[in-house]
């Protein structure tokens, strides 16, 4: 029996994940389709891909309402893949978003995901299932199940270090998953298999922890910052400070890198992710693209004046969203004080309309 | 015959200087007002003041539409008192807006506004006028004629150094000054007259230019921040640097007075004026309240880390808003550059609607 797959996120990298593995013919999918479900199963996906050409009314061999139903309809499972967005300060963690499909010591934990540290907290909830990351570069969107993918499938994938898996079998699930994933033809797509994810996830986090926060701050695309200077005013210092913590991590990224990743959105006038999920009203992916690192670099004693302002900027725009979702609520009248003063004189003129 | 005085900029510090002058009855008073022009010549102003108490319908003595109206209806003038947000980098700087009712040599130019450095270029361009500089603390909000007054009305007043006037004579002006607006009861409103502003400016910025901007940025008024740790995180932070980079200008800023000023809006909810004017999609004061700061700082090499990030993320908002006021534009096709790669492979899932 072909080993049995489910893909969990069906978003521009889910659904190309689950049409890849579908194509490949090398697997049983199940593909968790949440909004969309009535109009997957009735008309399915429009699909106009670079990688894997254009299809129109592509269905998934299994079509899921939830994690919980694929677990209960066509589990057990020899992979999930998620691909989902990682909030972990969200309403729902990863690990609780995959958990009713995880089989304790048969599963292998694929994740198609951002950010630095992901794999801990899977290896910490399912400590018997191998956790394979992967770095995705692939452009692909789907709005209303029409799934544009402008760009060749690549994915670097790794074993995760696991102290209760041989690493031998870790890095045979790497391959086995490779081997679901990747065409014959690799000009289609092309998964490369490493020993570890670190370098591939550091080198992708240069643009991703610098672009994605600034812009979501300044509400510019890339190229507008850049317009007003923000290469060498922030974007430059905001990643020689990646490279600083990717070095203290054992990860050493090509200094003259930089160059590239600086100008790598030159002339596309492109909005970020995470300026799209604000610009939305969602939550951003603000932990794993920004807390970690910082994290680590705390704790490594790696100096970031620029990224950690911009993080503690950047908790409170993911508390707005937070408390404007009704995920937090702050009642006013518990934090009311005794004053002399009924109103602050160093607020002259905050208030004013001196609009003239 | 009484002094002749005009006071430009009829938000809420704008219309209490008015009517302080008014009921003081020592000058002819000109107030311009602009979009209520028609409503103050019918009905007038509604007053609520804890300083001058409540008057239904009052009206200055006399009203212009323009500052160049009031000079050729009401000029020359003694002083000139300028409250409107003070927005260098904005379509009007002050000095223009102010220039039509300037006499060279006769007029006093009166600053009622916020920030650091706003005089230098009030003396540049009228080298034989006095600059009397005028820090402001009334909490005073005018909303369609109706004033609110929270505050007791607090000025300290300084002259401005000037190479072409005698010190003593910037003196008299601002005793002169003084005089025409304190109140005979100084429990009523209160005018310091002080060697220097330096002094009372800087210990204005340190809540200005520290919650004003980031509480823009996060979207939040004070409180929220501090609920989610600013205090310590951010603000606390950011205000020491406002403190060394004070100290470097010559004004000690007692250190003891950060708790007072980290906890001045305690339970007030308060939303800072650049947060409410980047909601209303108008210009922020950003360059008198941080960019001329941080340029004291880059000149006596004081390491402002926190505030210049900040500073950097404000100028790309404020860039933000004046394309959409239409004061900037960017032709997206001057940009456009040739590419081997139709889609940068890195921003696989940022475009990614992956909603599941």
């Amino acid at each position: 029996m072909p080993p049995n797959v489910l893909v969990v996120g069906s978003g521009g990298v889910g659904a190309i994940a689950a049409l890849s593995l579908s194509l490949n013919g090398k697997c049983n999918l199940t593909l968790v389709v949440r909004s969309d479900y009535d109009k997957v199963c009735s008309s399915g996906y429009t699909i106009n891909s670079v990688t894997y050409g254009n299809l129109d009314g592509w269905k998934p061999q299994n079509v899921a309402r939830s994690v919980a139903e694929a677990a209960e309809q066509h589990g057990p499972f020899d992979f999930v893949v998620l691909t989902t967005k990682n909030i972990p300060d969200g309403p729902a963690k990863c690990e609780d978003i995959i958990r009713p499909a995880v089989t304790d010591g048969l599963t292998t934990i694929v994740l198609i995901q951002n950010g630095i540290g992901i794999e801990v907290p899977m290896v910490e909830q399912f400590p018997n299932c191998a956790i394979l990351s992967a770095v995705s570069r692939i452009g692909s969107a789907n709005i209303n199940c029409v799934v544009n993918n402008l760009h060749k499938d690549l994915i670097r994938l790794a074993p995760f270090d696991n102290a209760n898996i041989d690493p031998t079998v870790l890095a045979a699930k790497a391959r086995k998953f490779g081997l679901l994933y990747q065409n014959d033809d690799r000009s289609v797509n092309e998964v490369t298999i490493e020993d570890k994810a670190a370098t591939a996830r550091w080198e992708k986090l240069v643009n991703n922890a610098v672009f994605n926060p600034i812009t979501a701050i300044s509400g510019l695309d890339i190229n507008r910052c850049q317009i007003n200077g923000a290469n060498a005013a922030i974007f430059g210092p905001a990643m020689d400070e990646v490279y600083a913590i990717a070095a203290s991590e054992g990860v050493e990224i090509d200094p003259a890198s930089k160059d590239k990743y600086l100008h790598i959105a030159d002339g596309l006038f492109f909005s970020s992710s995470m300026l799209v999920d604000l610009q939305k009203g969602q939550l951003m992916e603000l932990e794993v693209i920004l807390g970690n690192p910082l994290r680590m670099a705390a704790r490594n004693g790696v100096s970031t004046p620029i990224l950690s302002t911009i993080y503690e900027m950047l908790k409170m725009v993911q508390f707005r969203t937070k408390e404007r979702l009704g995920l937090v609520s702050i009642n006013e009248a518990d934090y009311k004080q005794e004053s002399s003063d009924e109103y602050p004189a160093i607020f002259a003129r905050s208030q004013a309309n001196s609009g003239n």
